[in-house]
């Protein structure tokens, strides 16, 4: 079984790492394909991947000289596209004659909607499994260097099968994810991920941008008690990446702030009022609601 | 040299541990006072106080009953008042003929101006030092229980002295602040400590706060990947305390919501018409912010 990985940045590479120490026995399992050398040589030299593939001119395109990558397709099992959200569809589009037959093909990107539907209209061999999937960890450090085969501990993995996806394919994948470390491991549709995701992910980056761009000065965090510093750690933003997420789908994004603005807003005026009865019952619910979130 | 602890809760259960530690050698050192005898008997049973006083009559009230309190006061020559907030200036006030002579009374709370302007007012003792104190740590978890001696690396701890502050004394303080494990200790006055507080502490739960009160149901952590457990765990607050900080310097936190409010507008409005340039502008200048705030 040979695994392929597009793109060995922080999520490509800490899902080699992971699988390379927790799944796979042989040495001749893991490759990978990257626009940099360099990155791909630090992965054969820490013994991350057995194989590794590039662009011979070295640029920003993949597809500057693609018989590297198709040459690796060739011979992989299991793909993991771990590119940008736009790049994954048009990667996995544009390469789709040099799957291996019977292989799986999976992602990694924040939002579906737009790569499922794409996939549903222009991906054509029925002899390979694309199934899209969103393994929810991350960090606010980039990178290959930053990647951590232990990043996935108790994190969810979310599955978005395709219409006509092989439900023993998704067995597969879910096998993996189990064994490196992810927990909840769940399906669902693109519409409720990209819903359900735009809230946890896209609005908490939203809220910590905003965060600290009205800080007066940057040595606020001498004043700093722990609060500050966990609201705002993903404000050390990978900008292109985000940038792209938040505006895929840009009206569920700017529903879910202006519900966190009302509630702000309800809030604000509590503390205005000085209305400890009303402050009061707001806080309570929250605090239970908090609690309970923490037990699912 | 004997330390008095006046309220046994998550910090002063914290300080007291981490005093033992890190601090004292001798076997009668450390004293506590609480309403909850309970929670006295865990600090007598876990080693960390040498000897317990609390109110006769177990109620609500600290005044109930309070010779204990006095004769646990007559013999402390560094006492830690760790009460609520307007709670501490009551207590300091009200016990201030019964510390000893020479002793160091100081606090723990968030909020600063009213204290201070409290003690300048009414503690008429010279030959005791008063210095008014914000050890920046805590826990969504509250009570001795949760207490650690471990609260403190790394934190800051802001000092707010008096007019007539003795400077020697804040030395003995400073000196034990650095040897439980506090890393920046700085001295600043009641309004600048309320300005900065307001922005890195109370902005942040009640964003915390209103971000969990505007999500649709409790189980979107199943869609969690890390950001929004860490933006809203300060959400299971602690709502008397939280109501009281919130309400202590209105007018200085309504306007730092509002600065936020006006932040999170200006990238709502970039997302919204999809301006990418904008976009990209802000994060970066957020990205690169947020990073220097890292080094500080």
């Amino acid at each position: 079984m040979i695994y392929g990985f597009v793109g060995m940045g922080l999520m490509g590479g800490s899902l080699a790492k992971a699988i390379r120490k927790y799944v796979v026995v042989n040495t001749d399992a893991i490759y990978g394909f990257d626009i940099s050398k360099v990155v791909l040589e630090d992965a054969m030299l820490d013994g991350t991947i057995d194989a590794m593939f590039y662009p011979k001119k070295q640029d920003s395109s993949v597809d500057a000289n693609d018989y590297p990558v198709k040459k690796m397709l060739a011979k992989c099992d299991i793909v993991f596209v771990c590119l940008y959200p736009s790049a994954s569809l048009h990667f996995i589009v544009k390469y789709q004659n040099y799957f291996k037959s019977g292989a799986i093909v999976t992602d990694i990107s924040g939002v579906k909607t737009k790569l499922c539907e794409g996939l549903e209209n222009d991906f054509k061999r029925s002899d390979v499994s694309v199934i899209p999937a969103h393994p929810m960890a991350g960090s606010e450090r980039e990178g290959y260097t930053h990647s951590s085969s232990e990043m996935f501990k108790g994190r969810n993995y979310i599955f978005v099968p395709l219409q006509h996806t092989n439900k023993n394919k998704i067995t597969i994948l879910k096998e993996i994810a189990r064994n490196i470390g992810f927990t909840h491991i769940i399906e669902t549709t693109a519409k409720i991920h990209d819903h359900k995701i735009a809230f946890t992910s896209q609005l908490c980056h939203v809220i910590a941008a905003s965060l600290v761009c009205s800080a007066e000065d940057t040595s606020i965090t001498k004043f700093g008690g722990g609060s500050f510093e966990d609201l705002t750690r993903i404000a050390m933003i990978n900008v292109p990446l985000w940038t792209e997420l938040f505006t895929a789908d840009k009206a569920t994004l700017v529903q879910h702030i202006e519900n966190f603005e009302e509630s702000l807003r309800t809030i604000k005026t509590a503390i205005e009022k000085e209305d400890i009865h009303d402050m009061s019952t707001i806080l309570e619910s929250v605090r239970k609601k908090r609690i309970e979130m923490a037990m699912h």
